[in-house]
């Protein structure tokens, strides 16, 4: 077999066989297929795609590139063990806020999460702005954690999916990220090789996320769908809004602040408008997760249930149970609004700079681009432009008004917290661009801002 | 500037500017990019093509990627030196018969030849198949020859159009040969730095060359015009067939030998049916590149010339001192037709076994697929299956019947030369596949032997 043949018969479009698959897989794992000829076979899936049954090849071929996770420990009579993976986009914090909050509810969890590049952000660099925490543990040392207390949060095994890891790195320097059969295959081929009973996905959609339009998300969606239904393992996906960024923060400390408040919030302020459209994809998510655990599959008690382990303090408390068991460092702090000394993890989050950004003009705020205030995030040196850079954990942006939002002119949209005056310069113009306020009628407005964010709710066909 | 947008840009079919175009090839050329993001944009630009002016800008960026050779002390006042240059196929030995014709005419050639890869031969292996003659001579070494005798037939030179020799090596791995407009750039750059006034371009047509049909023969030539236009160097192409293999004799030595057989040809059999198709592309190439020279534009003037000079022996004796001029080894050797001594060159022609092949049935000879010829030739060692193979130049193919001409079933259509059994095995799938014949009318059989050889002529419109 002739790696030139594989590249010149996806070039021509004509289907590869399983052999040819696996051959590539094996071979680029160990090393013996050069980059320069992974890359051009991958721009030229990226052009001609891959049929159903090469995209199934191709990410089991990938699972199997090295070893899969073994969860049996963790398992508990007729319960599943669910992980949960998202596609990423600008102001995600939503796993950091789920895992405690499920775990407090009794749904094991043993979490990789990946590094962030580019405009998206990486829940390894959140729990990176905490002091301490150990993202890199090895496996066993992560078992023996979710047996002890019920969650573990690290970060992506370089023991698992190897030949994914070496593609994704490929892909990213070769402009090839952005196919949907690519994507697909890689999550896929790292979640079934993570061990887990079923799948929970959150699909994000809109400028910040690699699905820019519905309909991809979809086709994304059922395309990981029918891999976890042929591999045997129950996936389901939630698909959600990223066109404005998620939540009040973007910036890796700043993310982390947003969560502690979610998990320290009261009734009143856990329901209120701060909240809005976090929570709900918060809500969906962990309810998904319980469900599809066994332990209750009433998505509306699973809703309430999550709200009672919020307001009585369980998450929070197993957040900084998971933050402590990884070495996070965490300080007494009385808090005012709770009448009493609370332990905060301590962030990275010395800034030297804060500046207002104001309305322009009175009205409504129609929109405000995920994508390019993820691009102002990494100008502010709190993104990576390439693999390895440093982050500035501290920087960010903390945001007063949100879509559907009614404004003055002059109003506080945002804060720019950051730690360098040329970063701003650069920052300031993709900020700039990336809000549109618009004199629209109030209907319209107040439209807007009870759009969802959960957009659809897709599952495997019984 | 970053390699990342420019593979981007290009996989999004939009236009790259001239800026993002020299940043590559120059970049590339001092190896400060990297193959595997070079080789995602070959295959992004085999996918989207290249625009007229990416085309133009690519091609200059790389003829101007090292020196140009200056060919001005060869310069004779009101006469243009004149590049030849063949996409190549299958028993393609037209440069080495037209050279020394031309040259024997009083047209100056120093032209520098590639090795063969794949399925079609190269000259400078022909070449190669002498006893010591020395391909890989300095320019100025080859300068001075011209200078002495008038002609010189080199390797490609390593110090011309380095991005296009970096560039062909790395397609020629991942499957971007067979772009168009990488050809039309890779050709352009070579012959443009080459130095010479004017280039006249073979383009095969047929299963045994790059373009497959005549549409696409003709969209590379106007390709080419094109830029030679913009370049100020005139180019012309002739448009040949590559449907069967040119000639009868395909192999190193072999080639060499029909080489030697044309050049001393009587007036009779230069005329006979032995040359007919490669007598038809001998006489058109070389009596252009007369024309074009500025020696005498009459085409039938020319023509006549060029039989006069093989049938005195002018042009033979010019094609042993290019021999001997670059090493070769010849030996005098009594040849009865010609009642004469003579020097022959002393050839590479060591064969263990001959095999020949029979019609299987009574009929005309309807195709020889030249593609399946040619891997048959790579199948008994006789070219290279990656660059760098060593090379038999005994073995190859003796066709004693052609395209039109009708056998009666056990008739030999062909000899194979060869010096291993299981190789040979391997070819004659090739073989048997190769040769159609079918039982059709005369006038049809006649039709198919009379159909010409120079399919089409093209040159920029003044």
């Amino acid at each position: 077999m002739r790696m030139y043949d594989i590249i010149e018969k996806k070039r021509d479009n004509r289907e590869l066989s399983k052999a040819e698959i696996d051959y590539f897989i094996s071979e680029y794992s160990k090393d013996n297929i050069p980059d320069y000829q992974a890359s051009a076979l991958l721009m030229a899936i990226y052009f001609n795609g891959l049929t159903e049954s090469e995209l199934l090849n191709f990410t089991f071929a990938m699972r199997d590139s090295s070893k899969k996770i073994d969860l049996s420990s963790l398992k508990i009579p007729g319960k599943y063990i669910v992980d949960k993976h998202s596609t990423g986009g600008v102001g995600d914090k939503v796993t950091l806020i789920v895992l405690p909050i499920v775990a407090a509810l009794g749904v094991g969890v043993c979490k990789m999460s990946g590094k962030g590049l580019g405009f998206t952000g990486g829940t390894a660099d959140k729990l990176e702005s905490i002091e301490g925490y150990r993202i890199d543990i090895p496996i066993k040392d992560a078992l023996k954690q979710v047996q002890d207390i019920g969650i573990c949060l690290m970060s992506q095994s370089d023991e698992i999916a190897i030949a994914d890891k070496k593609l994704y790195a490929l892909r990213d320097t070769t402009a090839t990220v952005e196919c949907m059969d690519l994507i697909a295959s890689s999550i896929m081929s790292k979640k079934l090789a993570s061990g887990a009973d079923k799948i929970l996905l959150d699909v994000t959609v809109g400028s910040g996320a690699f699905m820019k339009d519905l309909d991809s998300a979809r086709a994304l969606a059922q395309s990981m769908i029918k891999i976890g239904k042929v591999a045997g393992v129950e996936t389901k996906v939630v698909i959600t809004s990223m066109s404005e960024p998620l939540g009040r923060n973007v910036g890796n400390a700043l993310e982390m602040k947003e969560v502690i408040s979610f998990l320290l919030a009261d009734e009143e302020t856990i329901m209120s408008d701060e909240f809005r459209d976090l929570r709900e994809v918060v809500l969906e998510i962990a309810a998904q997760m319980i469900s599809m655990s066994g332990i209750c599959t009433d998505m509306e008690q699973n809703k309430k249930d999550i709200i009672r382990v919020i307001i009585s303090g369980e998450a929070y408390i197993k957040f900084i149970e998971l933050i402590k068991a990884q070495g996070g460092k965490t300080e007494k702090v009385y808090l005012d609004w709770l009448e009493k000394d609370l332990d905060l993890p301590v962030t990275k989050d010395k800034v030297t700079f804060l500046k207002e950004i104001h309305a322009q003009s009175s009205g409504y705020i129609v929109s405000i681009d995920s994508k390019s205030i993820g691009e102002a995030l990494v100008c502010l040196g709190g993104g990576r432009k390439k693999k390895g850079d440093p982050i500035d954990y501290a920087v960010g942006f903390e945001f007063n008004k949100k879509v559907g939002d009614k404004v003055e002119e002059g109003d506080v949209i945002l804060t720019v917290l950051y730690n360098d005056k040329q970063n701003f310069e650069e920052a300031f113009e993709y900020i700039e661009n990336a809000i549109y306020i618009d004199n629209i009628e109030d209907k319209l407005g107040n439209a807007l801002r009870l759009k969802p964010h959960v957009l659809d709710i897709l599952g495997a066909d019984e």
